[in-house]
């Protein structure tokens, strides 16, 4: 843990300069807005820690798979989503001295990221080793109206001495992936030119040939406007190209710097580059810095009207929440269906790819209650679009007859890391892209999406885990042997519960889909029977013997579900007795003995309980989940907020409190010292259903939104938004009432504590959800 | 299986050039003596598929580890064996055409090993585009008696054509490894120059800073003395150092050209490396190629008297074990305590490091049966000088208390692999370093060695099972989860038999060897238990709760052990079933299906049973050997030597035989299809042991030589040498009688089939064993 970010319901503050959480900051601070994004380098030179990353939304490398021997089966590359070209410098030199954070001596320092408006702002006051000292204050925002804009307004005052003062605006191609397996360049770059106040550079990604065009220019206002003789340089080699302006600045006087930047790529455009981009620019340069920042904020203060979750009395979890939510908009906006969410966004490089389970298990309920249905369906329909692929996929392995398994990690269909044990072996991501699908239904009632997408998708799963069971002569039942689950402090382990779990409800609800088309349009059926090869007599049968006979581990006596076949063989000890010196215990332990130790990263029997709850009874949920609760390190970001909602559920609210603080400060207060990484975006969407399904308890049930709320003894209330089917709800929550306030759409029915509702149009019901509770504790 | 190499007792032989065959004759038709090593590559250039190789024991390289995610404990290189600059070229040129035998016409092809002598031969006859025709016999030794030295005699005919003709002796020392990690170049060179008729050239590895010196000269005969103009030429560059001569000769004549190769290097010189190697070089010019091929032949006579296993009535048989024995005699002889065993010797890069478990558990019998006691006890002693690094490896892991684990692969102690699951994850290789104390006891009665280094070795390697244990509480019992037990077709597994079996075996035989050294010195016994700190009571009273309460996994019904917990939750089918064109499996399917398949790479179980067989009646041994033998796919070369023994033990002689031919034949005629990356040096030893062990049933009984033979129904005898406590034994079995002969030492008794017979000093003991056979079952 490292906590020192200035807590605040809006802003995220860093008063002091420290070389040590420079790159931390950087991921923090980081911006973006679904085309790409940047980690908060600073504009000018820095010569200390620090990881510069500029990303392109759907830009990456194939880089060679890296493992000690490889094996058939294995993945041929790994997906590096790519460090571009840099943008962002603006290098300053002060009396011939480079200002550089690292060198000079720093009076003040303070970066604020505004996350209402999505503004990055940095003031401070430097002195280099000649005396002369200048006050910095450099604002920049990557625009949500223009995709291709970003802009920086780079002020500089001199405090003391006259100065000859440089600017070098620039952009750098010559970058690297910090984590490329062969210490490979992954670009060429085929023109890099300047003109007048302009630069540009066209880089294309080898392998892949991604093209990316990047323009900038600059405005440059002297002391408000007096003259100054200005020496203007163009600075062009085949990697590096800038525009220099030098001249002479008096003690007192100010200069203001403003960089528009316009970036395009080959997803979007196919020739012509740098006409478009320089299009971009000018489009952008004429608007002026102004226009283009109150663009910006107005899209900002249309998505927090959507999004925005409210919560009274704690600053330290609203400014949580609000960063979870801020960073989720920023990395995925839904309209291109070609993208999808990566484990970092545009904050880092590590774990390459973009799409994991995560976008189904924990992503989609985020944007489909905050955003339009389209962009949740977008999601599942860039499943669809892999089915092929998948179906590859599994063929590679040796699994036959359109079986279909999902990659771990993709770009485009493909598998692409180069992990094997505790990611490819993960194979309970096939349950999770079904789950999604079920989720979404469930959610948005739009049923017409099994037989659009949905049904081929299911058959193709359900297919492979008709295969990949193993039946068991001697026990007449169905195992799944050689898995990784979802908790990856384990390997290859036999009979996963989670796994075996979602496996069997896969074919279950592939069943219940087939009943469902059919029964709404039997040709389409027909249709899907023939387009993939369906033998319903006999791979329904198949289903339905393993369905009945699959093997769930379990703990009679405990009443628990085990995690795989022989978990209560290891030496059972409790996470809490663990000495804090050692955690995170990935960072002191050697990777055998995490292996065999009972500790577990993150939620899994609790993961397929979060995923199935209806099945199971409020003491089963409590016991299994004291049982593994006290074994769970969290050591992934994906954990703690399941444990939360589940302590939700079982009204548990301190521990989920606790663990609700955990995963919507995770990064902020870097719990597991690792954010210099970047930060952990998919598991934000987990941070806000422990909000949203954990204390406000929404389900649905019968079709109809259910509230099922508790709340933290901290908190006075909480709110958020709803989109449900047409209309958009607020729903209010205090220590006794809930308000839902109907904004937008007809009545609708809504159950609270399972006590149904109608909330008239344009009205607010306003109800004791806590009277109600009891009232169900009495029944 | 590639079956072209011709069946002779005392020859390999090839007899037609086969581009496709050629990486696969590089490995078989390799030279080696201890010291240095090459593959059978052309003298002449060669465009087609070839791995040029030259290797010098001792010098490596530690290539960074290459993994997909690196996690703590992980080795933090792969010590590679090094490719180093290649000292065998002799480039030929016939009226300005490269000779070349993948682009000339060949009209005959033979190349010739002969075992008895250790000369490589080739002869071959080639056409040029020019229709000029030439005959080339070429035939090289690395000399087993002058250790730097090897010598070619390369004899040229023209048998068409007037030719021009240029001969290039050259270095070259731009090499690479194959299976360089990150395509780095692992060598300086700090020297390369060249003199009238002489080349040299200094090379010193990166990283570890071996060097290697080689220096090169050459005679030249032209048609028996004939004058000719030689045009001679000096060729020096940085990487490549060479001598070259052109001048004309004639149809129908002939010319011999003897090249000279002297290599040293730091292991055993430190300075004046120049000086050093002419001196060797000029040595062996002055002593002549006649000369040193005598003194080499005459090496090898005594080698064979020694080591050689005759085999009457099948010449494929006997083709196997003398290339088995051979081979491992050109690897290892024992001189020099710092080497090791290589699983490739000279004759590949694959698997890099130099020592394995191989050695203990293969490789240690057959230099203490083949040579003098003191090679087997050097090769114990290598292991006590690592045991500071065996404990600095456990304390990566997470040991203490002087707990020793040591490496999977080693160079110099360190574990040295970036394979983690299936080579680190297999602690069980510390019990084999413990047998392997054990065995060398037994057979050689040389107690002492306990004393001297065996009872710190197997304290440490005590320890560490003693606590990488796991008390399992419910069950009252101690278990060892997350292992990979020799079958590597497994990994992580909970309680693999044999790991299980060896860890508690190490803590009795440590026990024991306590007991031994108390009674033979006390006061020894306390400077060690100073030295390790030692606390006898607590220590050994843990050891033996654990050997009382260790979990031996079985299945009783069956009566077979199992190995591991789950095995049997496998799908059970039969190596047998499976179609023969998915073999071997480890080229066809994907690792996840083998890895959750019930097919055996190697001897697991069984490899427990031939270590710990006294406690094991022949019923369990039959029933566990024909429950495995039917899972094993035998594809690693350890396997089908063990299974073997097991066979001749249990009487099954048709199945032992095919078991031995499988051994002895793997690489000669390829039977796993990865020859081509060099041979199998390691398994040969167990080849050995299948003959020795298995038909011949040697073993040490109450500190007696005792012998079960079972002979094949295809042979009508064989015979081989012991070399036993100070007797030379010759052993010659029949279908009926055994014949002894104690060619060395004082009378000395010896059991067959369990009976006691003396055998006089220089006299035979000539008995039928059979007869004692039946007199036993009967009894």
């Amino acid at each position: 843990m490292n906590k020192y970010i200035i807590p605040d319901e809006w802003l995220i503050i860093e008063d002091n300069y420290s070389e040590n959480n420079n790159l931390a900051s950087e991921s923090i601070f980081s911006l973006g807005n679904g085309y790409m994004g940047q980690r908060a380098n600073f504009e000018e030179a820095y010569s200390g820690k620090t990881l510069q990353g500029t990303y392109v939304g759907g830009v990456y490398y194939t880089d060679k798979t890296r493992v000690g021997w490889w094996k058939n089966g294995y993945p041929e590359y790994f997906a590096k989503v790519l460090n571009a070209p840099y943008w962002n410098g603006i290098d300053i030199t002060v009396n011939n001295e480079q200002l550089d954070i690292a060198k000079w001596k720093i009076h003040s320092f303070k970066r604020v990221l505004n996350m209402k408006s999505g503004i990055l702002h940095r003031e401070f006051v430097a002195e280099n080793s000649n005396g002369d000292i200048i006050e910095v204050h450099a604002e920049r925002f990557i625009s949500m109206k223009r995709k291709e804009i970003a802009a920086i307004k780079y002020s500089l005052k001199i405090l003391k001495g006259d100065c000859d003062l440089s600017i070098l605006n620039y952009i750098d191609g010559n970058v690297r992936n910090q984590d490329s397996n062969y210490d490979e360049e992954f670009w060429n770059i085929h023109q890099s030119k300047c003109t007048e106040r302009r630069s540009y550079m066209l880089a294309e990604t080898k392998k892949t040939g991604f093209n990316v065009a990047i323009s900038t220019g600059y405005d440059l206002l002297i002391d408000n406007g007096k003259f100054n003789h200005i020496f203007s340089e163009k600075i062009s080699t085949p990697l590096f190209v800038g525009n220099k302006v030098s001249f002479s600045i008096e003690e007192g006087c100010s200069i203001e710097f403003i960089k528009y930047v316009a970036l395009t790529n080959s997803l979007n455009i196919t020739s012509d580059y740098e006409e478009k981009t320089f299009s971009h620019l000018d489009n952008a340069m004429k608007a002026g810095y102004s226009q283009l920042k109150k663009e910006h904020i107005a899209e900002w203060k249309e998505i927090w009207k959507e999004a925005d979750i409210k919560i009274e009395g704690d600053v330290e979890a609203q400014q949580g929440i609000r960063f979870n939510i801020f960073q989720l908009k920023q990395t995925y906006t839904g309209e291109d269906s070609r993208l999808n969410i990566g484990p970092k966004g545009f904050t880092g490089e590590k774990y390459g790819g973009s799409t994991y389970w995560d976008t189904e298990a924990y992503c989609l309920p985020f944007y489909m209650v905050t955003s339009s249905h389209q962009i949740a369906r977008n999601l599942l329909v860039y499943r669809y679009n892999h089915l092929d692929r998948a179906i590859e996929n599994a063929e590679k392995l040796g699994f036959k007859n359109g079986a279909a398994l999902y990659p771990m990690v993709t770009m485009n269909g493909e598998e692409c890391h180069n992990e094997w044990e505790i990611t490819f072996e993960e194979i309970h991501r096939n349950g999770a892209i079904a789950y999604g699908i079920y989720k979404y239904i469930k959610y948005t009632g739009d049923a017409k999406y099994l037989n659009e997408y949905g049904l081929e998708v299911l058959i193709g799963i359900s297919r492979f885990w008709a295969q990949r069971v193993n039946k068991n002569e001697f026990k007449d039942n169905y195992m799944i042997l050689g898995v990784t689950g979802p908790n990856e402090y384990e390997n290859n382990v036999n009979n996963n519960w989670y796994t075996n779990k979602i496996a069997s409800w896969c074919m279950k609800y592939t069943l219940e889909a087939i009943e469902k088309v059919a029964k709404s349009d039997s040709q389409r059926l027909n249709e899907i029977y023939i387009k993939t090869k369906f033998d319903q007599d006999k791979e329904t049968s198949k289903w339905k013997d393993i369905i009945s006979k699959i093997y769930l581990p379990e703990d009679k006596e405990m009443g628990i579900f085990l995690q795989q076949d022989g978990y209560l063989d290891k030496k059972q000890t409790l996470a809490e007795h663990l000495d804090p010196k050692v955690r995170p215990i990935n960072q002191h332990w050697s990777w055998d003995r995490i292996l065999r130790s009972c500790f577990i990263k993150q939620a899994d029997v609790l993961q397929g309980i979060y995923f199935f709850e209806d099945e199971y009874d409020n003491a089963t949920i409590e016991r299994n989940f004291d049982f593994y609760e006290a074994r769970t390190v969290h050591e992934s970001s994906l954990s703690a907020c399941i444990h939360s909602i589940l302590a939700s559920k079982i009204k548990n609210t301190d521990k989920a409190y606790d663990l609700y603080m955990r995963t919507s400060r995770l990064d902020l207060d870097d719990y597991n010292k690792e954010v210099h990484e970047g930060l952990h975006i998919t598991s934000m969407a987990g941070t806000w259903l422990s909000v949203i399904e954990g204390f406000g308890g929404l389900r649905i049930k019968n079709d109809m939104l259910s509230f099922n709320p508790v709340i933290p003894a901290q908190w006075r209330g909480f709110s958020f938004n709803v989109n449900f089917r047409g209309n958009i709800l607020e729903v209010n929550i205090g220590h006794i009432d809930i308000i839902i306030n109907n904004k937008q759409g007809d009545r609708i029915n809504i159950l609270i504590n399972d006590k149904e509702f109608p909330v008239e149009k344009d009205a607010k019901l306003h109800t004791s959800y806590l009277a109600h509770s009891l009232d169900r504790e009495n029944a």
